[in-house]
């Protein structure tokens, strides 16, 4: 069996805090197969990362899946969350929730606290390396979850807000749930809510920012408008986005993430 | 056999696209090794794409080698190019077309059209994930390129006019290929065309940028130079570049990609 | 045996040239497992990238350890040094040397000068690709450092100056070490350093900043203050940090990697 482990951090890249997680993992379990999921999130950006694990995690094989985005620090609670194929690690703050959520559920969680499973001095501040890689590589060898220490009742764990979208008077109201390295403004809106409305590719919606009113063509891809031009598409997570082709949306409409939006059918 | 697939994307590492790339492949094909060529190309960049494959491809292991840079987004048709002991995927848009040249030209070509080598359903905003990761995934478990759809004749196929050199009046004219992290400004000019021109390390070229002239040494390395010096050496890709030793050639000379350049010996 | 070698350059990632190293190993070791250092290690800077390699050595596997960062290009020699369980790689201008003295002290040191470890042509621009990762490659294959090329007096190697700390009239004078990505300065002064003062978790300290003084809390970690404040703690590598909860401190208190800094107990 391969063993796949993925990572998901606020580490950046310009340190080594990636390779040693990496040289952890390959010295406990020389076998193991790494994913680095994304090293990018902003400094303590649960949501984003949160929002990026679920997007990413149905792409990824049955494994273990490690988020360690963290702005407490190392007082929260460490856990492990068994959904669908997966076992998810992470601190306790809602950063596994969206993912856990989208595999199906947690069936069992638990806390790490047996010191079997970490890399030894755990340093204070550096659990992602000492607790989470550590316990990931140990379970790619074959040990078992419920080793990893107590059993935490599944209500006891602390869950991210699911972004919402409702309808109302004729439209749908949302929030930009992340916004990516193109600019592409991800709403809270899937293309479901829309058909709902009567919006179907090649209607034209109305975009409400505000006391702002935007018409935006909503189209199959971003490429099905002229260079520079503002669209709406269904994106690969079923999610409508808000494009402009080869430019930058969230900066041309002012929308940062947790932006509130409106949209309904033009008439 | 070890089965090699390297990636060149302008996804940025900002979102988990790579990851989702690198899930799918390793679900499919869980022996697989990835390469990670690029995927910091400038969105849309078809030409600096072509440009980093073709340099790089001559270190890669006989693979399958996927570049997905497609400003037109899925509406480009999907193919497959065998040459040298490769197969490159990407969209039938020019940016493989450097790197088949350097890999001997084009044996074979296939539109992308069976969908038993696709991850259904297949996204419309994301066939890097679920059309070409997926069809490479497959291709490394020993399955026929021309399994994947119709022949296409290679006169067919779209290519990137080649970047030219001409000599004339005791000089040689080009332009700037590619600038690199550093700021180095890759020329379509080769050390050959130098050579032709008397130029040996050691001399000393004219560069010409429009109107100006600039007395530039021709060396070795980049180091042979003080810091904060101008130098011309042939890199390693066998072509001329203009750099400053621990500066950004680029920047200080006004020479982004695409601009035109002039080099003569001086007297 | 797994063979793993680690690569630590200041390529950046923004081309193919990571990519060409890798590949190299992969033609040559196909069974090899390869881990990124860093490859954003500003050009040329020998001390940050000696930092990293020190302070990561401790949590990768037995392995070769590539790292090239070389502002002199390939004008110095290129050695090899037995340390511990690894084998480091790179030129003679230091940079290996706080790793190989972390991992023990050197045993033995070579020249790389056989050409049967290079890949050919050798480009006298790309020494990582063709000598360095070349070289790594093959000793993975078991062959032996000592026929790399002449040893090296171990006394004839290039070091960096030891970072270092001085305690006088009930202080402790330091340099920044480095500047992570989160802004946090890594001090040349070590919890030792601080608990021979008298200071421990809990206490306050008084940081000089030439004539400026500041008073910042002696935490277990960052986030035991709130949001937006300074704290100082314990690193992962035992060494010192200054940090701002959530923001940069390094900006905050005007502290590049060399700046001086002296730490006493408040009174």
């Amino acid at each position: 069996m391969t063993s796949v482990i993925s990572l998901l951090t606020d580490y950046g890249l310009d340190d080594g805090y990636v390779a040693a997680c990496h040289g952890v993992i390959a010295t406990i379990s020389p076998d193991s197969r790494i994913i680095d999921v994304c090293h990018l999130i902003p400094a303590g950006d649960v949501r984003r990362a949160a929002a990026i694990l679920a997007q990413t995690i149905a792409y990824l094989p049955p494994g273990v899946h490690v988020a360690v985005v963290d702005p407490g620090g190392g007082s929260r609670r460490a856990v492990a969350i068994e959904a669908g194929d997966h076992v998810f690690l992470g601190p306790d703050n809602g950063v596994l929730s969206w993912a856990v959520h989208a595999s199906g559920g947690a069936r069992a969680a638990y806390e790490l606290a047996n010191e079997d499973f970490f890399r030894k001095p755990v340093s204070p501040t550096f659990h992602g390396r000492d607790v989470f890689a550590s316990a990931a590589a140990h379970l790619t060898l074959g040990r078992n979850p419920a080793e990893l220490g107590p059993e935490i009742p599944l209500d006891r764990l602390v869950s991210l807000p699911e972004p919402t979208s409702v309808i109302r008077e004729g439209a749908v109201e949302g929030e930009v749930l992340s916004v990516d390295s193109h600019g592409n403004a991800q709403l809270s809106i899937s293309s479901g809510d829309l058909a709902t409305l009567g919006v179907q590719p090649g209607s034209t919606l109305v975009v409400w920012l505000g006391r702002r009113q935007v018409s935006v063509p909503f189209r199959e891809t971003f490429a099905a408008v002229p260079l520079g031009e503002l669209v709406a598409f269904t994106d690969s997570a079923g999610l409508i986005a808000l494009a402009v082709n080869s430019g930058d949306a969230s900066q041309r409409l002012g929308l940062p993430p947790g932006a509130r939006v409106r949209l309904s059918l033009a008439s």
